[in-house]
């Protein structure tokens, strides 16, 4: 569907007819605008979204892709971007504020609404990874003494600021959160009920300066829709909302996958070529240092190479099946850490486990090994050095695999960290140094 | 927190004080009960399973790790196994139901309570991979002429059923869906408003067969905490509720890192040493088959290897930093891919930057190994073969990192599926053949 619509606009920016476009984009529902610009080409991208109402526009801008939002909020007019920010709820406006350079900040808050401005200031404090860089402080609170037609009241008087409302927290004076209630269970009981009566008391919180993927993890675990945050008081400072989860649900798997094999989280499919070779760089650069550490191992045997070349040609082989058979190891741990499944109580388990794989995987792989070099070069003993070589390496992969992330995990490191390349450069090494060594020894 | 309590439990284990540990976890959360029993030494996961409620085991059941829940379903009683599973919403207890051998399915469908049973044999009709497979029946739905009063009653007769209520449904009498209710506005509309007057008509629905990566994008998408299911007449048949989402989307990413190198989505951290040697040994096995290919590329230079043993020393650079860099662009894409951002529309942007990427990296870390070549072989004809051999390698990597899973995701094959052991085989043979070839011509 989108896709006809998407040939559609492309037509009509072609023709210049704005006003068609602008009537057709404005009725659509932002999910599907964001998406619509996004497939844009790019000459129509900022020109298109120049065409949405600022309610629209406020609702669009925060999803698309990073470099046109950016390229966006440098070249948008003061005014207009004083309107969008007026209309978004105080985590988004707070995530756009810090977007802005110092100059067009300051600018802003002093124009848009004076409690949007303070709640900005206030939410730009917390850290953008922690649950106070994710919430938003649009909530409805009431007091536990408010019977069903008072708080039904308040409810009314705030309901145009709060979208998806489906739990209502139920303060003492001091702001302390003391209950949370279902909008359903207000619906359901008798005018007289006070909030107290009703309320659930066994109220899961996160404080304002847990991390994000901890935040994640809570949602995961409870099955739940909303989540007050407060302060080391237990005083309410405002919600968490399941749909902004799942951005953090996603760009923490990205950034874990990405981390494995040394990628930046900015660094995306649109990402200018210049900023990506920047983020990769780096990276690279260490591997092109490990890559010659590997190749100092190969150095060590050299001779026995220029005697007998056949084990250049068979050398990569061992090296490859350990590289892989590490990263799966890898895999399986990190995504077990993040999903919360591993921790350090039931570790050395893990790692037991993945050793005793390597080594099984080592001895069956390793036979067919054995069988297709010795049908190819008729030699015995160089199929045993073959197979005796693999078991090592899998052993090796099997262990580091496993052991390494999981030590950065307990020296609090993240170990999405233990990117591939380390462990890449340690299985190849294995692989050639006992490749290589036994060769030397036997041959 | 958790480990306090853990350490505790254990102890009340050892001290064999059953009583005791029945009332400290029966009060707990089902989120934490889950946790704990997974954690708990294997010796006393299924006993602690034994000592809840059923009420509270039909919520812990589903959160345990695959391989402890097999077996509890294995040995559990089935009178417990009806108590259980008639605590449970629809879509848990198909998922169970499908766990289940056909003798034991076939006993508890005649020994739950019918319309459970009915719900059941309905849901397992549907792919588990679709909307059907993950959407639960719970749901309430009004007429579109009923107003509040009448609401309100319809919704206190069927509250028990439904958690976490956020929309109601209208249908018409052919039960089609014609729009939705948030509970909230119910809660603050005039008792003669009707249904018609005060819903909302812009539905968003999954169709039935909808594959579930499909419906985690349009959470992502809308913003939306429910999600009704639809058949193609339009007739409402469940709903999908966002907590039940956010599993799929672990387990969508899970399963892409998992493909790319080679894993299978059952092989988890905890699952046995010889499930996990089953599942990963095809892998390794065409693994070795590419292994074996590269060497063959190898082989192809192995008299120049003779004359020239350094080439071996050096040739492992030239792959290893291919392989990386393909890798890199691999992951960008796929990760593009399965988030929406990368669409048929744009993909001819993507490669044409990816390849650039890799020209750009190439020369610029070819030049370093250029340099350190010289600087460690003296040799300056080496080193261009080196350099050259380079870009070479990552304009290869860049070209295939992305064409691959861009033409398997046309083909409607995952792309995820385009896993590093081929792609790392083409920059493998790349790197041997550009470095020995051109090692052959020049040196």
């Amino acid at each position: 569907m989108i896709s006809k619509t998407l040939k559609k606009i492309i037509g009509l920016f072609e023709d210049n007819k704005s006003s068609d476009i602008k009537k057709e984009i404005n009725e659509m529902h932002p999910g599907d605008v964001s998406q619509l610009i996004n497939e844009l080409p790019s000459e129509y991208q900022s020109q298109a979204f120049k065409l949405l109402s600022s309610e629209l526009a406020s609702k669009v801008i925060y999803n698309l892709h990073d470099e046109l939002r950016e390229e966006i909020l440098e070249n948008i007019n003061q005014k207009r971007l004083v309107e969008i920010m007026d209309e978004m709820d105080s985590d988004e406006a707070t995530d756009i504020a810090g977007e802005l350079d110092e100059h067009q900040l300051k600018d802003v808050l002093k124009k848009i609404d004076v409690e949007d401005s303070n709640e900005i200031k206030q939410l730009l404090v917390y850290d953008e990874e922690s649950a106070g860089g994710i919430m938003q402080k649009e909530i409805i609170a009431v007091q536990q003494e408010m019977n069903r037609t008072e708080m039904i009241e308040h409810i009314r008087a705030n309901y145009e600021d709060v979208e998806k409302l489906y739990y209502i927290f139920v303060t003492d004076i001091r702001n302390k959160l003391i209950g949370i209630l279902e909008v359903s269970k207000l619906l359901l009981c008798k005018a007289e009920q006070k909030a107290k009566d009703i309320m659930n008391t066994e109220v899961i919180v996160a404080p304002v300066d847990m991390d994000r993927e901890e935040v994640a993890g809570i949602f995961r675990k409870y099955d739940i829709y909303n989540l007050p945050v407060v302060d080391k008081d237990n005083r309410l400072l405002g919600r968490i909302t399941v749909d902004d989860i799942i951005d953090v649900i996603d760009e923490e798997a990205s950034e874990d996958v990405y981390r494995m094999v040394g990628l930046e989280s900015e660094d995306k499919v649109f990402t200018s070529p210049l900023n990506s070779v920047r983020k990769r760089l780096p990276w690279l650069a260490l591997n092109l240092v490990t890559a010659f550490l590997v190749s100092s191992v190969v150095g060590i045997f050299e001779v026995t190479i220029a005697r007998l070349s056949f084990l250049a040609v068979l050398m990569p082989i061992v090296a490859g099946l350990g590289g892989n058979s590490g990263t799966q190891t890898l895999t399986v741990i990190t995504r077990g850490i993040a999903l919360g499944e591993l921790t350090l109580h039931n570790t050395y388990k893990a790692i037991f486990k993945e050793i005793t794989v390597g080594i099984i995987n080592g001895i069956l792989i390793g036979s067919i090994a054995v069988i297709v070099a010795y049908l190819l070069k008729r030699n015995i003993l160089l199929g045993v050095v073959l197979g005796i070589s693999m078991v090592c390496n899998m052993f090796i992969a099997g262990l580091i695999g496993s052991s390494i992330p999981v030590i950065m995990k307990s020296l609090k490191i993240d170990p999405a960290l233990a990117s591939s390349v380390i462990i890449t450069m340690l299985t190849d090494m294995g692989g050639f140094a006992s490749f290589l060594g036994l060769a030397t020894l036997l041959l």
